[in-house]
Order: structure tokens, then sequence, then C-alpha cells
């Protein structure tokens, strides 16, 4: 598969972090002559914390994730890609418990420190003991540059690998933020999964990492949609190595700690680059889509005008056709449920007014319009006129290689 | 366009019904070489009643009918195609008021005894100048056969005209239901809408016909979906003109009249019929799909998880690819949000179960499958093992005709 048009031209140098050291293999799970299996080892002290899919039906993993998470501390991270050990069962339940028993023997910690993530077919079982022997390599060959090879590993349909870094000061010395992400790509018949894995040396406890990446998802990986759909599988696990507290760097024990801001907003960056480019390697996309709402009664009604507008089929296919077509917008805002009135909308695409008051704008440039509807990035704002609240999600558009990922494979 | 290949193959003779006159007109609103306007002229003592969209931001018409409704009286129905008269601000109110004026004079009625509808671009305002002269002339010229130039007059982008009809006894009289739609068709850059009208010579007093309507559009307009989408000038009206009763049908107060029995089920028929008939024309729909869920806690939450299942576009594009893709049914069922447990799941495509308690099932036939995959007509049914509670919903596959219709258009 051809790489995203919207892949980011500027990949990053991925810095060592202290405290992880990470290896790749080919398991042989699903996919042939390419590394299917990650394990990141995480040194004695590491923190963890995790969000996962709203799905009623969720993963094995997901389900192991959660169970273990309360506990707080990781040594391990196994993640596979071509079979995702979801809708498997009781098979399931065995099979994490398997994996994480051989992770726990080649680190040599509690099953209750490793972490699993797995992205790939669904209802299929995945068979644990494929990774046996496998985890015991990685473990003894783990090295802390293998970034790219990890972020490459756990790619199903994704066009490119997607990593994002951050380097700044806690306390008087800096430490390093370093993510990975899989996005919403799907294969026949595997299940768009979004992972992502963030690492820090930073020294958080995990109550205090746990809430800054709550706090943290909800405008960067809850902000994108690709097509409204939830897999059963999306985990984002974030891991603090501590490893910097040799250095000086003060142990933090809550999120709401003063000397955590500047960290704060660089690992919401980190969070934010990486969900873009989920966006922007959405299935068949040719637009990245910024979708703006303003005016609105409250931050909870904007976010759901602004997810309506972005799961639009109609606007989307719009969008992928160049079209400015506001008469749409319009019709997502009403269909949200949220208050709103027609009479005092207004909407831009790409900066330039359409519609304004409940009409088209008088002063609309169809040429101009055109030209911005040509561009990569389309921003699309919607003014409610109606309070001070706003919101801002990303999605792509909607084309006919969309429906060729996802329908044409049996052809 | 060609006629979808789900268009039914026998469309009945459509009956006059007494105190019910059409006629059809070329208004040249938009379209060149077809019939854009549609008149219908009611007996004095008609009643009327109506649902519309859930839009936050309705167009002029809807909200003309919605304000005139609570009169319950009809004389006139005008319906153009072209132009939806929505986010027209001032103008668009302006429009239906004169459109009314001018139906009023036509037919000699009262203004609000006048109901409208419109459908076509949206965002441009409808010359209402353009229905002086032409209602007039369709006043004189109206007469009770004219049904299906009717259906064909209120068409944008369905590929065919959409007409039922259905005779019952109530009381010891004969008494007959037609009605007509349009579909949730979309060409640039117009409004995807659903419009329906139904008539009868039943004697209806007002509030039995919108209590009737009311009851039944739950389980017939409400439970088709095309793309989740929401236009703002959903229509759905009904006209009773009551001329039955000059021939003994007994004159019917309320909806709970026990003589309404088998009027109640042909009306509900009727609707029905049309319904599924909107989703054979779903734009670029190549598959009928019927999703059925049971065994939900309620019938509200398996409304939630078959709308969430229809309206999934991986679910909707497996289909399109002839995929018994159970493994988004999955998804779709763990995205609604809806009590649902994993492991007591069963599903069905064609009336095989490929999937029982939370895993495949293992007696799954791929060829038998495969086979039922080719057909037109798709059921799919998802047992939540939970409750005693069931619901059923029409939609379409998705397509890359769905896109090029709905993105393609400025190529």
């Amino acid at each position: 598969m051809a790489v995203s048009p919207l892949a980011p031209t500027d990949v990053p140098d991925m810095p060592a972090i202290a405290g992880v050291k990470l290896a790749t293999a080919e398991a042989g799970i699903r996919y042939k002559g390419r590394a299917d299996v990650l394990l990141a080892v995480l040194d004695e002290g590491t923190t963890v914390a995790g969000v996962f899919t709203r799905s009623k039906c969720p993963s094995a993993p997901v389900e192991w994730c959660r169970a273990k998470l309360g506990r707080g501390k990781a040594r391990a991270l196994v993640v596979n890609s071509g079979n995702a050990n979801a809708f498997t069962g009781k098979t399931g339940r065995q099979s994490t418990a398997m994996t994480a028993k051989i992770a726990a023997k080649a680190v040599a910690c509690s099953s209750n420190e490793v972490f699993l993530a797995s992205t790939g077919v669904i209802g299929e079982p995945l068979d644990a003991q494929k990774f046996d022997g496998v985890l015991g390599h990685l473990a003894n060959g783990a090295s802390p540059g293998e970034w790219m090879s990890a972020a490459r590993a756990i790619m199903t349909t994704d066009t490119f690998p997607k990593v994002a870094t951050a380097t700044v000061k806690l306390g008087k010395t800096e430490v390093t933020i370093n993510g990975m992400a899989k996005g919403a790509g799907m294969i026949a018949p595997d299940m768009a999964t979004m992972l992502s894995f963030v690492f820090t040396d930073a020294p958080l406890a995990a109550p205090a990492l746990q809430a800054l990446l709550k706090e943290t998802v909800a405008d960067t990986f809850n902000a994108v949609t690709i097509d409204g759909d939830t897999s059963t599988s999306d985990t984002l696990l974030a891991f603090a190595t501590g490893a910097a507290a040799a250095r000086g760097t003060p142990r933090i024990a809550r999120a709401s700690d003063p000397r955590l801001r500047s960290f704060r907003n660089a690992f919401a960056g980190v969070l934010a680059d990486l969900a873009e480019q989920v966006a922007r390697d959405g299935e068949g996309a040719r637009k990245l889509v910024e979708v703006e709402i303003e005016g609105a009664v409250s931050k909870a009604s904007a976010r759901r005008i602004a997810m309506s507008i972005a799961n639009s089929p109609l606007v989307k296919t719009a969008i992928a056709g160049e079209d400015a077509n506001w008469g749409r917008v319009v019709m997502a805002v009403g269909k949200a449920g949220e208050p709103a009135d027609r009479d005092k909308l207004s909407i831009w695409f790409g900066g330039i007014r359409v519609a304004h008051k409940g009409m088209r704008d008088p002063a609309y440039d169809e040429a101009k319009v055109s030209a911005a509807m040509k561009e990569a990035k389309i921003s699309l704002k919607v003014s409610l006129g109606l309070g001070r609240a706003h919101d801002r999600v990303l999605t792509c558009d909607l084309t006919k290689e969309y429906v060729a990922i996802n329908g044409d494979y049996r052809s």
C-alpha cells in the first residue's frame, strides 16, 4: 500500500530513554517477512497508566491491562500485530495469561507487571506458544535505540510508522518523552485499532501519570475520528521509568504539582502529534480535516457537534470531492441534537466564510473557496453564536479507497 | 443514473382516492425537461397529521408545516423538487408564505390549510414567483389518477418512483390508503431528504391520524437508515379526506378505537413498504440489509444497537464486499454503549450462525455463508442473550458508488 499523501515529511530522531529497552521479532503470527512482535523491557520502578476503548465488548488484552493497572507497576510490554485476540472467549483469556507468563519469565518479573496489546484479525485464537522462546531472545537482545523498528512492528494497515518525541525540563534536569502509535487501519478481516505507547524517564507516581494521561487524551486521541467506529482493542499506555531521578529530577506524586507545567505541555504535544498522525493515516485519506466549533453553550456540546460533523459521511465525501458543501455541515450540526440556531450559524472553509447568519455569505468568493478545498489540510469552522465554549477535532475525508480497503479484499 | 438493482419488480396499480386530485408541472426550479412541482388538491374536511426531521436546523417548509399542523385541516399540498428552501434565512420564510398564498388562491382555501415540502439544493433562495400561474393551472387540471406522475415529480436522485397502496375494511366499507415517497438521494450540492405523503379516504379526526402516524413511524421510517445523516427537510404527512363517510364508513375520533384494527395494520403496511423502498434506493446501494436484534434488555436498547450496526461504515463496507465480517458486528455492538456481554453474543448472516457465545461458531460453513452474502438481501441477526426485547432496522451497504454520488460531482 502506498504511503499516505498526508504522511509527515519530518520524522524525528528518537532519543534513548533511560530505563527502556526495545526489541522486535518475526513471531509468524500472521504476516510473513516482517516483525510482528514488540517487547519493551522496563527497569524496576517503572510506573504505568492506561486508557482503553469504551467498547462494551473489549478484547482479552484490554481486559488483562485493566485488571493489572491498579498496581501501577510495569516491567514489560508485549505488543503483537496480526491477531487482535479479540472475541476469542475463554481461549483469549488463556492466551493473554500465557503470553504474560512467558514475558514475565523472559524479563524476570511478575505476570502482574506485564502489559499486553494485540492488533490484527479478530475471532481467531492467538497461539501464545508462538511467543515462547521469541520473548526470551528479545529480552536478551533489547536495546535503547529501536524506536523506529518498534513503531514498524506494531503496524497493521498503517502506511507509515508513527513516532513523536519531546525533551523538556522537570525541575532542573531534562527528561524525555517518546511515543509511538498505530492507527485505525484495517485489512481483511482485521479490526480498526488504535494502539499507542508513551514512555518517559520522568519519575511520576502511577496516580499522577494516570491523571495526566486521562486529562491529555480528551483533546488528543479522543478528539480524532476516522469513521466513528470504535475498536474493541483501542489501548493507550504510558510508562514512566523514573530513571531521571538519579540525575536529580524531582519525584512527582500528584498531577497537580506545579513543577509539572512544562512536562504537561510536552506530554500533551507528543500525544497530539501522534493523534494527528493517526488521522493523517486514516484509511484512504487524501485530506486531513480540522473541525473547529466556537460559540457553543458548553465544551461537551461543542464536542458532540464537532463529532457529528467529523463523522458525517456526507460531509466527508463532499470534502473528498473538494466541495465546500456548507449545507451538509448545517445538516450535521442539526442532527447532533445540541442547542443550535440555524439563523445564527456561520461556517468557514479554509478560513473563508461561506455562510453567515443562516444564509449563504453574500461575499462568498467561489474561486477562493475552490482553491482552499484543493489543499491537503482543510479547516472547517462553525460558529454557533450561542455561547463561549469551543472545541476542535481532527478527521479525514471519506474516499472510494476507504470503501476499497474495507470492502474489496474478497475480490 | 441506472435504476437500483434493489428496485421492486412489482409496481402496484394506484387506485383513486375520493377527495384527492393530483397534478404535476415543470416549474423550472432547477431541473430541465421534467416535472418538479406537485399539487395535491384535497376536498373540504380533509384532516392532516405530520412527523418531521429531528434536526435542530430544519428547513423553512418544515417550520411552516409544524406551525399549521395544530389546526388539523388541509386543502392543498405543494411539493417541489430541485430546491429545498433550507438554510435560506428570512427569504426562506417569505418564500414559504408566498407559495402557500399562491396555492391558497389556486385552490380557494386559507393559507393555513396549505402544506409544503421542498427537496433539492439547499442554501439557494427558492423563487416562489415561479409557482405563480403554475399552481392555478394545476388546480384546474388536477385529477384522481396521477399517482405515478406525482411520485416521479418529487424525485431528486431517486432511481425509481416509490408508491404503495392498500385497501381495507373500516366498519363495513372499504377504504383506500395510497402513499408515495422519495428517498435519501443526493446530488450536487443537494441534501439527502426523505419526503413521504400518505392519503386515505377514511374519516379520521386529526388527533387520531396524528397518533396513528406517530406510532407507525417508529418501526417504519424511523427504522430505516442510509448513512446515519439526517436531513433538515425530512417530512412525512398523512391526509384523510373522510370521503368514505358518505359511503357509510364510521367517523373515527380516537386512534384507540377498536374498529381501526385492520386499518392500523394496512396503514403500517403502506408505510413499511415505502420505507423499505427508500432503503432499496439508498445511494449506491447494491444490498438491502435487515438488522435484527434479539435478547436485548429493552426495545430502546435493541434499537440503539441495531442502529449502531446499521450505521457502521465498517459493517456496511464489509457487506458491500460480501464478507460476513462478524468481528465488525461485535465492534458495532460494543460501541453502542448499551448492555452487551461479549461472551453471550451470537451472530447470524443469512440465517447461518457464524459466531456463538463469544467465539467463532465451530460449525461455521464458510461456503454456505459466502453464498448467502452474494444475495441482494442480507439478513444480519444478533442475539445478545440478556433479555427478551427485540428490534429490526433496514439499511443498505456502503459502496464506492455512494462516495462517487456524494463526492465526485465536482469532477
